[in-house]
């Protein structure tokens, strides 16, 4: 008997583990890894922190483990004595999206697939696409065309057939769940995926260690789907026995003033819709329905965390500061981290004398410009 | 007093700590880091592993501690069962280059250094500019104008002086030499200082605790300078007294046909001579007068190691199959360590069952081809 179940995070149904099948039998709504006790089967708590049910067969790329380091003269710039980075972009394509392929493609093997499709502002494809080389899957993946060279180019060197969509990054994944149900290819959403979500779990557990236990008590994340988001809020929920509850960090959202569902949302501004989004230059964030909004504003309100947009100039001005100060070279998704710090510090969100963890969560040299 | 002075690799006079005089006061050949008694200032074998004097002061932008992954689908093809690699490409900059730069900018900020010139394929010029960046320090960086064009802007980013120069890797070397010495600007060669191979002794360091104190039976190395392989050396050298020596790996060095210094020399063919090569697209080895060529080909001969040509058709070979069945986008100076791997296993020098280590050295990120 397996030692997890998935979990509706809408009405609660359970369901067997299923690495396809990425909704709710009952509602569609998505669905979260929920760990039972081996022996019974009955939901517990917490038995073990990874749903993988054989430990040498995981599909892995060495991610992970990636570094916190101090942004001395960021802080300086910003007001803030101690502001970290963690930097997700050290993983094996350059984005935080390993820590979820590794796992949405180890259970994916798990369960037998041997080809999939997926879709993706870039990072998430060619982190999908690197790993289903790694698992023998064929991947089918999907971007926007107006996606960075070095990540398309990223995509097709791992072996993936890259379809390009004109059209919205919403537009990308209709064409995608078509293709995929034209084809009869499993459709393996990495923003749908409870796995993929599980993956990101491990950003805080290393935080734990890296900060000696003591957390940050802000972590100010840039938010599209909000995979490293709801990730780091599995972890403090599935920990919580162990993380005294005063000491849980408020989680932020930063989002473009371009493309800010949540923001809206938060704000109780709008409905979601597609029709109100700009072009950004942070890609990486420009998911303008995300499928996982109610579980992101559940997550900023149970922590006491805002959701900010920032403006496209204050993302390029980070961008072009943080490699010339801090020698970290980052697209400019990451770059509005940075932003929304600077803004939460001037609203009076953050203190000056609080400590700030933000991940950078991609490599500056998927940007390049030629 | 200091606990290290630096010594010649040719007549092994002893000099003071100096980040900025990369050779000896009576002979000019290059130096090494030597550990000295910190009571005394006598030499006594090694007393700490690091030159640093002030650890709170240390340049670091989070390198090192990069994955070891198994090459199963490789090593099958090649027809080895223990195949790995160390991913050095998952540094903050994209090569291992940043283990080196750490140290090299730790110690110039030490010695008071506020601005620097430095030549370089590529890699460590970008790599020694975002450590600048980080040390408050003016970096002047000369690259070949054939230098890929992500690795141009790279050096751009991090707000270094990028001076392109048209010619050979060697005819560089020679225009940068010659800036600092009209411009009074210190010349710190990575080629050349005795720090940035010592910050390459982390490599070893970490792979014997990675491997459970079970070191590989071979290393092979792509050598364009050799700091890397030269790091591995001292760190074999200094720990010693731990290492039993017959568990000590073979290290092995790889060229492109194209630029073979070291192999020609290697197999006492011919001088050391820039006439002979021609181009490659293993740029990160195509250095046709390495300044430590002797302290290489003494490693070599040490371990019983061998140097092997390659050819361009085999990088390039190597280079498509990597990404595409194991995950792993590299540049092609790095694919020529596969490359030789492979030739070393037909010409017998590895066996069938010998575990053997490849570091992959740069990321595939900086070669996309637009």
């Amino acid at each position: 008997m397996s030692h997890t179940q998935l979990e509706c995070i809408n009405c609660g149904h359970l369901q067997l583990d299923d690495a396809i099948n990425l909704s709710c039998l009952q509602c569609s709504a998505p669905l979260q890894v929920k760990y039972t006790d081996k022996e019974s089967g009955h939901p517990t708590g917490i038995e073990s922190l990874t749903p993988v049910h054989n430990e040498t067969e995981i599909i892995t790329l060495g991610e992970g483990n990636t570094p916190v380091v101090h942004l001395l003269k960021v802080g300086d710039v910003i007001g803030l004595d101690n502001l970290f980075a963690k930097l997700e972009f050290m993983n094996p394509t350059g984005s935080f999206k390993d820590r979820g392929s590794s796992m949405m493609l180890t259970m994916a093997k798990e369960h037998g697939v041997t080809n999939l499709v997926e879709d993706s502002s870039g990072n998430a494809g060619a982190s999908v696409a690197a790993y289903a080389a790694k698992a023998n899957i064929k991947a089918h993946i999907f971007a926007p065309s107006s996606t960075p060279q070095p990540k398309i180019e990223q995509i097709k060197i791992y072996g993936a057939t890259c379809h390009l969509i004109e059209g919205s990054r919403n537009e990308t994944t209709k064409a995608a769940m078509k293709f995929a149900k034209t084809n009869h290819i499993p459709y393996l959403s990495h923003s749908l995926s409870p796995y993929f979500i599980e993956g990101n779990t491990s950003f805080l557990r290393e935080l734990v260690a890296q900060l000696r236990g003591k957390l940050p008590d802000h972590i100010v994340i840039p938010v599209g789907n909000g995979a490293l988001l709801l990730g780091i809020m599995k972890s403090l929920h599935d920990d919580l026995n162990i993380l005294p509850k005063q000491f849980l960090p408020r989680i932020h959202c930063v989002q473009s003033e371009n493309v800010n569902p949540i923001v809206r949302a938060f704000k109780s501004l709008t409905k979601i819709t597609d029709q109100l989004s700009k072009p950004t230059i942070a890609g990486g964030i420009a998911v303008s329905e995300p499928p996982r909004i109610h579980q992101v504003l559940c997550a900023l309100e149970s922590t006491g965390g805002q959701a900010i947009s920032v403006s496209e100039d204050s993302i390029v001005k980070w961008h072009k500061i943080l490699p010339s100060v801090e020698g970290l070279d980052l697209e400019p998704t990451s770059a509005a981290a940075v932003a929304g710090v600077e803004l939460l510090v001037q609203s009076g969100y953050i203190k000056p004398k609080d400590r700030v963890l933000i991940p950078i969560t991609g490599s500056g040299l998927k940007h390049v410009e030629i």
